[in-house]
């Protein structure tokens, strides 16, 4: 309504005048007198762009290209343009997908990042989690730029770089929610939000063509454990200025309502803590939830338990969040893992991590009676401080059901409360969009079912379709006043990270992989007479993975006899090219092994020549 | 009640008389009245055994020994004994995990029937599902009994023996509910319960010792599509007489309420399908459930619209259902799968499989536009009228995901009502119970937290703890009035199908291709004299899902010096013994390959001789 009352004479050429050039303007007005009032500047403007800022916006398209986090769950990374600079927003890591054997992760394609190396002012990383950090020890290996993030997030990068030996050479710039740093030709404002890890922010990225907020990962939470509440006012005055687009985390986007608030579990502990009376308590949870453990630790306290951690991730990330200040442990609670079985049950909990049934983590050992230090007993209280990620269901179940064969009491998925999410549901996604009321809508992180139901909830909302961009990873989004487009893309795609291996496993390693995994392999090897070409060692027939060879010796003694027949007859029929050869020794024996297992295993035939 | 006032002075040896004995005794009376009243006695007594039945009941114990379907979902099979008989019910499959790498199939461990071949009575099958017929022809294969089941129970396993050759020689029966077998000292009679396929039984089980009910899958629908509301009474009849035993269907003993009748979807479909509007319709569905496939043919119909079957699992259950008269098909309403582009998208409705995202499916090949028949247009209004099973999460969602990538409207999970469960949840569970009023209760069919939730239940309605048996596969459960109790456990596991093999595929091989899968194979061979042990040919180092080898040139190189030197070294450390040769070589190489890559592949050394 405010808009509507605001004169402003600054038409353009063809005398109409959108809503939206009118919403810039105001911005470009109020920016500075906002800057002072709520934000201290991070870094000094660099090269006047303060005073460019004042310039009339020229139409110089912004353009964000989508490096990873969309049709996917996992490796966040965008990437700004405008003009000759360039920006990166998060660097995360994706876990393999099943059928990706052997891969222990999967981070971005770096490559439009190394050809554009010297446009990059930096990155900012909107808060700890791997699908947002996990990614950047191998991305500045490639391109040393500046990362910027909150305090904790910063805390949570320096473990990783440590590991990888980069420590020292990263320049690591620590911000808080109000400061703004400056990125060659934007500025990029930080933006408190509630989430699952504390020290989250949201960016408000502006530059000559506008104001672009992207949320990262969020939730509102109206009583939040500790950072308060989401700076709803700032998204709403950014709002009022006008934002050309907002980029908003879809996760939740299929989930009606409002999520519920953290401090909701902390009373389910409350109450679970209370009933497990006499017996232990084991709580498994996300490592850097520190918020959950916090109140674990809380209501621990209150009935005068002591608490261990076991976990590697888990006691990292506490050791971190409490030298940060973002973990209160009260003295003399806290006990050492080793020490466990000197209290009495009544007076331990355990906080562990495995809430998603991984093989080899805490609980799953546990679980397994494999444990070194904890050993379920029954009654013990067991609860499950997570739901399932969508892959992980039967993982945890089967968890779930170890623990119940031990005896223990177990809570998991919706009994209790004892989880809620950190990501937002549809009301509250919709109340961002209210305040921020941008003029272009772009949903990121996650699958096409969610970017979808996240875009019709832009359009109830009033959003035109033509002013909605669907992404995928490698679209490139050029946005001006008055129009969004799709540009030509860029590369992006899975690098899969195996071992020390970045980039080596493909899809041709992959598919053979899946070929051994599925079927085994039988090797037939035989030495000919390099002159000749006769059979003079050989052939052997050695399989893996394929049968029990102890009672399938019979159909390895007629494999065999159905590779000595291929050789001799390559022999006789004077084939000597060792590739043709070769390939009639695979037929013959792959064909004898269809016709008699119905299965095709690999065959890999060695011919040396002596 | 009724119970209370029953007179009877047939005291057992000690004065004492249980509730058990009682309500024993007036079930051997009340039994030839009831038999006469309510059933048809299918095959004649035989030996006498209606005459047994009036002894007095001595305290043989019956044993029920669990060949499947415990502590997992798939694989159900029961045998029951006593005294010198024996019988099945139910022989089913399940499909592997993600674990039993390239393993077809599941099924249970037939070794201890096959040692009681000769008093095997038979085999009574409750109901169509994979989960209790799917390992009925590798049963047949080894024991070739008679098999008892409902028309189109037994309609879907003749198709199944067909594939296996075995139809000739099977000893197929129908029965009917009401039906009563006669098995030995035992007879059963067939009860009719609701499920997600036509003709599902319940049985009542009866011997000396008393009367078993095993429920089969079950749910209880007041308004099925068909067949009529599950025979409630017969089951308060079983009760009043009295029931020893109870084996009760927990594989929704988790979920709290009532599960919605089968006709809830039906309505939810034709809100659905008129809001089409001129678009195509496809639903996917699970082939055998018969009265859904039902509802979208009736709603099609009385829209115009004509209805396209494709997928070959559902067209044959669709044959045979219709065939059998378990289907009622319009005329003209059925049209080819090639004619489909012929009709008007308005005009049409395809049924088809993959609902849970099968790879291979029709509904999979469809999203990946790989459909030889049928291409996904924008706007196609697509349902997937069921709910991923546990694990299927993950390919459930990518179906969904390429499907609104092609444009088109997907209905999906819990949105509006497309599915209902064919398995009662605790509501039905708990009224299951009150009606039967058993002594000693098993849950069956579950993991362990199906089965802990589903005594818990029990345990709610007054059943002491002492009378509730949670079993586990191999488990054998003795009762007589007096105790249930586990006795001596017998083989049960997991046999593993892979393509004609059937059991050749174990521990070893698993772990093999496990290693295989995740790492792949480098295969170092040599040829060294036979005499002299000396190196004459190679070493040649090729490997498989390793690396891609063609930006690894120089690692290979490396690695095959690796094996040169280890081959030198041994020549001249004489040693000879060609496993210590071979031995010496996987270490070497084997330890370079992982300091180079951090990553373990099989290492496969072969040594020709010449």
């Amino acid at each position: 309504m405010q808009k509507k009352t605001n004169k402003n004479s600054n038409q353009n050429k063809n005398g109409s005048q959108t809503k939206e050039n009118k919403n810039q303007q105001k911005n470009k007005k109020n920016q500075n007198a906002q800057q002072k009032q709520y934000k201290k500047s991070f870094s000094k403007p660099r090269n006047g762009s303060a005073k460019k800022h004042k310039k009339t916006p020229d139409e110089t398209p912004v353009r964000i290209a989508f490096l990873g986090g969309l049709n996917e769950v996992g490796k966040n990374m965008t990437l700004y343009e405008y003009k000759d600079d360039m920006f990166l927003v998060d660097c995360g890591l994706a876990f393999p997908d099943p059928e990706m054997l052997g891969v222990d992760l999967v981070i971005p394609d770096f490559s439009y990042v190394e050809k554009n190396a010297d446009k990059i002012k930096g990155i900012v990383i909107t808060h700890g989690h791997e699908d947002h950090i996990g990614g950047l020890a191998y991305l500045l290996k490639t391109v040393n730029i500046p990362v910027y993030g909150t305090k904790l997030t910063i805390g949570l990068i320096q473990g990783k770089l440590k590991e990888h030996g980069l420590l020292s050479s990263a320049k690591l710039h620590e911000i808080a929610p109000g400061d703004v740093v400056n990125l060659g030709g934007f500025s990029v404002e930080a933006i408190h939000v509630n989430h699952s890890i504390p020290d989250a922010i949201a960016l408000a990225i502006k530059c000559e063509s506008g104001t672009i907020v992207q949320t990262g990962d969020f939730k509102i939470d109206s009583t939040p454990i500790d950072g308060g509440m989401i700076d709803l006012s700032r998204f709403a005055q950014l709002g009022d200025e006008g934002v050309l687009c907002l980029l908003s985390d879809s996760t939740n986007a299929e989930r009606a309502g409002y999520t519920e608030s953290e401090r909701k579990v902390g009373e389910s502990f409350e109450v679970l803590f209370r009933k497990a009376g006499k017996n232990r308590i084991i709580v498994a949870t996300f490592a850097s939830n520190i918020h959950r453990v916090q109140q674990i630790i809380n209501v621990a306290y209150s009935l005068g338990r002591k608490v261990a951690i076991i976990g590697r991730s888990l006691e990292n990330v506490v050791n971190i969040s409490a030298q940060l200040g973002y973990l209160n442990v009260p003295e003399n609670v806290l006990i050492n893992a080793d020490l466990i079985n000197k209290y009495p049950a009544e007076d331990v909990v355990i906080i562990t991590t495995g809430s998603q049934g991984e093989p080899m983590s805490a609980l799953s050992r546990m679980a397994f009676s494999d444990h070194r230090k904890v050993e379920i007993r029954p009654n013990d209280c067991v609860i499950i401080s997570a739901t399932p990620i969508p892959g992980n269901e039967k993982t945890v179940s089967k968890v779930v059901n170890e623990l119940l064969k031990l005896g223990a009491n177990v809570i998991y998925e919706k009994m209790y409360d004892v989880h809620v999410s950190g990501h937002a549901c549809q009301e509250e996604l919709k109340l961002i969009m209210g305040l921020v009321k941008p003029k272009y809508f772009i949903p990121v992180h996650g699958e096409q079912k969610h970017l979808r139901k996240h875009a019709m909830l832009a359009e109830g909302m009033g959003i035109g379709t033509e002013n909605i961009f669907i992404a995928d990873n490698g679209y490139v989004a050029e946005m001006t006043s008055k129009s969004i487009k799709s540009v030509a893309p860029v590369p992006a795609g899975k690098v899969f990270v195996d071992g020390y291996g970045v980039g080596d496993v493909g899809s041709v390693v992959l598919r053979d992989r899946k070929h051994l995994g599925q079927d085994g392999i039988i090797v037939v090897t035989a030495s000919v007479d390099y002159e000749t070409g006769q059979l003079i060692a050989g052939p052997e027939v050695i399989s893996r993975g394929f049968v029990y060879v102890k009672e399938a010796e019979e159909l390895i003694a007629q494999a065999r006899k159905v590779a000595e027949k291929s050789l001799e007859s390559c022999y006789y029929s004077n084939i000597s090219d060792i590739n043709a050869i070769k390939g009639k020794l695979r037929d013959a024996v792959s064909h004898f092994v269809y016709e008699q297992t119905k299965r095709s295993p690999m065959i890999l035939p060695i011919i040396m020549e002596v």
